[in-house]
């Protein structure tokens, strides 16, 4: 009887514990997120690929060798046997384990992309991301989950604030510091002494706090998915919302108290470093000390990301070495501090703070340096073996243009914010069927009664005029077509709002009628001297008739000069150029 | 045997209500995107801070005060004996049950913040979300769930859209009536009429139909991790996927005839008002009266915005009271109206259409009336006391700027859309260390031949002229730096694209080539009058040079006037400022 | 003994069924993420509305008669008896099916928007979606599900590769073959040839992330919600998330290779190519199966999209018919080539490459190509008779200016980046009640000095000017309406930033002090002729002064000429328009 009910609640576990790893598998969109969200515009598609490619790389590496070095039959306590059951005995094999670890790998991999996001080339990336979930984290996740010698000496980390955070945030930090800062973050004067610390903000805060709260919501499957009975499960729960909640107000009043204003982007950085700080002492202690966890986790992260920024002067441009790095070696350290016997499931850990004396705090600490040990030093020699042969870092062109486009041809993220990028030609708009575009024969447009070719002003200089003409986005391209063909050779594109007296049909937002006024246009403005100014108008004419209202207007402006900075000519000669300005 | 499937049941039971609890937590991130999805962008940073933080401070509260007052032993049917359990008694504490009371506590306290949203002081917002999870939430929800009076007369709301909905919509009704309607939204005429209600269109409606979304897959834990077997939980399932399908579906019908068009936002409510509405009945009642829940809902939410709108004159940016207050009432009444025992586990309640007579209707109606009496009550001392002591609203100023900037310091939540917001110096971007810009000595760029001091244009005016120049982004901030050195005391910045006939690599979209011919530039321009031309020509020439193409342009116009709005100077006169314009 | 343990095992998996239910309902939202991500930002509002409204409409034509037709007594192998035992016989009726099959339903109709976006009208889409979720999606799944002729012959599609992926699919290719092409997919030459095929990227590349990795996570329920065992699950779960992890990788190498980049959507799409490849396999094959079966998938994916644009010339948004069709058929197929009895709980079906010969694959190909015939002549007749109808496409006009406006009066899905669209009249901001604007009397601004009708320029020509004003956005309608009574018809608005050297207080971000030197502004510029520039000038002054710094400047500017494109009127006739330009 006895028997059968283990049996059933094992089966209850079970499944759960494959909830708790899709949870996990979760987390991937919240470090997606969180980075992109913190990172700028220009590289948010590189980021998203990175978070990405790491759990699918990671995945690939982990069926190879991973999963068998992690779990295979010990060896000497250093790691598992490397094997192939997942091909050779597939009806056997522990198909839930494998996933359950797997999406735990994956997640110390993600970490390190924030921090050395923005100016790592993708290909190295995808090497290092690979090497963490094939080496770094199987062996020292053997050490203390698998049977290695850790677990053997009694290290006790749940859910892996050092196994996972700790050794993604030393990853994170060697990272960052190998690769450098970004450019413009550190200001220095002469003698290379750092003046000024500047500030990048994140490009998309919604996204980054979706992102945290993806990761809380995954964390309840992180810190839960191994638990075993429904009281350590409860448990678990609560220190695990606690821990976060008093991190993230305890941040609040420090931000307010120092900097004058409760910070957005840190608290939903302490929110993490809660989570983190309480993953290794979920399952030991109880509520009081969930709460010293997370107010010392709200505070840590204040911290670090002040020491790196004006001491270390390490860039970090999501926090990821404050979050994973230092509070999972606090979160490892709390175990030795606050575990109690009080918590379910745990009949024999007890830390200092709980009478336990130094035993479990100094085993604590043991294993927390050699984790470090062991992945600062693998991690360095793998980025150093890259730097020197492919390279860590996109060239400062690269880097000031965005990796989107660089890296993979993304002209942006969002594309429609950023006026006119890439929009197609839509010359014939309207005509024949629909969707199909004629590619007009713009070359008719020319035959254009040209004046003179170097008008003169009145006061005997060279004429130069700015023509501005109004249009629809939708006549872009075939404008710009146009007057390439004409011999224009640079002009200004805006992004502006038409506004005029007449008035659509009302609209309706929520029931509430809306004036719409104010329609989109594209503003081209073209500063010309050779080319007459009445070429310039008539082949706009010709292109953007359609004898609609709405059709466009072209307003000319004297130019009194013009100078081009790379070469330094002016007026006329400055625009007699075939280069893009 | 029996006692042994009811134990393993309840276990099964015990941990789906943990999940359940977590998808409950989850609808924090829902109202997090759909409040600030529906605001605007200048506040999405303060709305989310406030979704983040109401949990976290709740959470706080909880701890020392309202769990005890929900589920402590009851005094006199009207609260629990407040205590200590958590910290005295963790060993035997029941952790589940205060996790899954504090995820629906903060969803109380959360509904508030929409309504109140965009001109409520932060730091008001944390103090009545404080007492709302501390008081006013505990003590009605211990008469309705914690063996209170209501509990024992017989009042059933199985998930809350009385007691957290409900209570959640009275606050913020109360609240954004005595915050005021934001500036702009009701025009007036002399006499103080409303004679326009204007719209404030939500900046980001993807998120809010995230968070919707969100918001109902988080409602199958709320409505169904209290069930406590398989045919019930199915049934709660059903209903409460039918009630909020039927309500959107009925208010597109209804919005397309009634505005023309069917409108986007205000389904989006109507989805959140079906599942309000079905939270209190979604265990007692049927398919069609989940359909009928659902359609009155679909209904009653156009209704409510357009109620508060045009009569009472009340700003609710989200449409938080017709959804939550509206709805709730609606779902507790439901009951008393839907009520059958053909649904899974009920055996006892039968409402009004189903034969059941008056006697749940006259209960549920009395509860109701109870807990807005209490509710309205309490809320309004806590509102008025902050009002009279720290104030509920901020400055005139503050809301027109944003709240994201004057409460927390950030600039803004997009920063890369905001052109050159906070954009860092790069002066020397490329030379040395990757990452470090150096302070370059820009006040080395000035030894510029200066004409005249005051230059006088042919017809004997003071001479004035713009000087508009167009340079990569990242040079921005070495010009300004520069600018401002050689007295110029006011520039106009614009985000361009500059188009030339060079074409760079083809990138590739999915496979598809893009020509990229337009690239981002910030036009920068300066109107002169006192300072030379030439200065300025020379000074921006000195920073913008790198030798490479894309150096940059410069362009001058002739300016025949300037007017300062503030002082009324005119010409020379108006550029003569210290000032921002 | 044997039975209890059924009974309570089958609780647990009971239980985990609902869960798996609630996740693949979460995946309306991803499929809601990807395909507004994709699309173009004019658009995103209107694909939200059809993702939100499929479910919803399609909950209602389930409930009448889709739900009996799956899963009602078979007749003659081919539908369910149709009935309404969910209104007759509520307290037996099968609730947890009802909600399974309801969510899985839903998935297919909703596949079919992404490859129709941005053209296809709302309510030919409300129409065709009903259809599909009452009539062709319940009758092939009955087939397949419901006791059917193919579930008879022994075809196996363990979650709906062909029943739900290949069916939306292919519903999806017919729809945007007959709704044809976008505007501008397609450049053709003068003999209707395709010349060249344009690439629209899409708008927002985070949310089409979120969206697959919510799809992803959805997956887990979608794959795993019918598994009986717990070995079963954890296989499931491992199938699940190998096949699109190797998809991922083999896409992006191949992108890599091909285009130069590695392409971030195209491997986004390839995740989920992978997840719909192994949807119909994952519970009879292994590990190397589903390692196979993703390979494939991420080359047939790019195959897709690329034999879409280049050889059928079908325009798919989204890639959903590459997705979709093309992987749903691949997994059904895979079954034939991959099943395996080393898969646990699959005692019979054995695969082509594991010796189990042809006879599986013949069975697959015959259900393929039966649901393809049923599918495409049922949905094709549905297609034309709307075409013959209501038609299926808005018209060109309405395509160009985005369906969020013309569909459903949305201004815009992202009101505040569209610089001042819909932005209320704040004309008295400040004074009086917070909130309350008074309808200033903006009439009173007029009484200016009227200098002359028709100025005369010092060449003898009509003189024309430029007056460009920096104001406050929230001063943007006084003025507009102020200048439109003045006679002014036309302006133009862009968003840009004042510079000035007053800073503003330090802002902290992340314990960064940031320097906000720019504010955003709201630059108008009108060119007049018959109104004297003297009136616009005093006009803007009345309605812009405040006394307090930032009120705002105005620049004159000598025009030389205006055109009008429409009547090629030129100078000051241009001007006397009363249109919107």
């Amino acid at each position: 009887m006895e028997e059968l009910m283990a049996s059933l609640s094992g089966e209850i576990f079970a499944v759960w514990f494959l909830i708790g790893a899709a949870l996990v598998f979760w987390m991937q969109a919240g470090f997606a997120m969180v980075e992109s969200g913190f990172a700028r515009a220009k590289n948010a598609g590189n980021i998203l690929m990175k978070n990405l490619m790491d759990f699918c790389i990671g995945t690939c590496v982990f069926i190879l060798i991973g999963f068998s070095l992690l779990l295979g039959e010990d060896v000497l306590g250093f790691i598992g046997k490397p094997g192939f059951d997942i091909f050779t005995a597939y009806g056997s094999f522990d198909w839930s384990n494998f996933v359950f670890n797997l999406v735990f790998c994956a997640t110390t991999a993600t970490i390190v992309s924030g921090a050395m996001a923005e100016r790592t080339k993708f290909l190295s990336y995808c090497i290092y991301s690979g090497v963490i979930s094939a080496l770094i984290y199987p062996i020292e996740a053997h050490w203390i989950w698998g049977g290695g010698w850790l677990s053997q000496l009694g290290f006790h980390d749940f859910a892996g604030s050092v196994a996972i955070h700790m050794v993604g945030g030393v990853c994170a930090f060697i990272g960052a510091a190998l690769v450098g800062p970004r450019i413009g973050k550190f200001t220095r004067d002469s003698a290379g002494k750092v003046v000024k610390v500047n500030a990048f903000p994140g490009h998309n805060i919604p996204l980054g706090e979706l992102g945290v709260f993806i990761l809380w919501l995954g964390w309840y499957g992180f810190n839960g998915a191994a638990c075993t009975s429904v009281d350590q499960l409860g448990s678990v729960f609560l220190t695990t919302t606690v821990a976060p909640a008093v991190a993230t107000t305890v941040c609040m009043v420090f931000t307010w108290v120092k900097y004058g204003k409760p910070d957005v982007s840190m608290c939903l950085n302490a929110s993490l470093a809660g989570l983190v700080g309480i993953t290794a002492p979920c399952d030991v202690t109880d509520c009081f000390g969930a709460i010293c966890v997370g107010a010392v986790s709200g505070l840590l992260v204040v911290f670090g990301v002040w020491f790196l920024d004006n001491k270390l002067r390490v860039d970090d441009p999501v926090g990821a070495v404050a979050v994973h790095c230092l509070n999972g070696i606090w979160g490892g350290i709390a175990v030795g501090l606050f575990a109690t016997t009080s918590a379910p499931g745990n009949d024999t850990l007890t830390g200092l703070f709980y009478g336990g004396g130094l035993h479990l705090l100094g085993i604590q600490l043991l294993g927390i340096g050699a984790v470090i040990g062991w992945t600062a030093v693998t991690i360095t020699v793998f980025f150093l073996i890259i730097k020197a042969t492919i390279g860590l870092r996109v060239t400062a062109a690269e880097e000031l243009m965005g990796l989107d486009v660089t890296e993979h041809g993304l002209v942006s993220a969002y594309a429609d914010f950023m006026p006119a990028l890439g929009m197609p030609a839509v010359a014939g708009a309207g005509e024949g069927r629909p969707g199909d575009v004629p590619a007009a024969p713009i070359d008719d447009a020319v035959p254009v009664q040209v004046r003179s070719t170097k008008a003169v002003a009145s006061d005997g200089a060279v004429k130069m005029s700015n023509v501005t003409i109004l249009l629809h986005m939708e006549k872009f391209e075939a404008l710009k077509a146009a007057m390439l063909d004409i011999g224009v050779t640079g002009m200004t594109v805006t992004n502006v709002m038409g506004c005029g007296v007449q008035k659509g049909k009302p609209e309706y937002y929520r029931g509430v009628v809306q004036d719409i006024t104010l329609l989109p246009r594209i503003q081209v403005e073209i500063v010309v001297s050779k080319i007459p100014v009445r070429t310039v108008i008539e082949t706009a004419k010709k292109v953007l008739y359609t004898g609609h209202i709405g059709d466009g207007k072209i307003f000319v402006y004297d130019v009194e000069n013009v100078v081009k900075v790379r070469t330094g000519e002016e007026g006329y000669d400055a625009l007699q150029d075939i280069e893009q300005y």
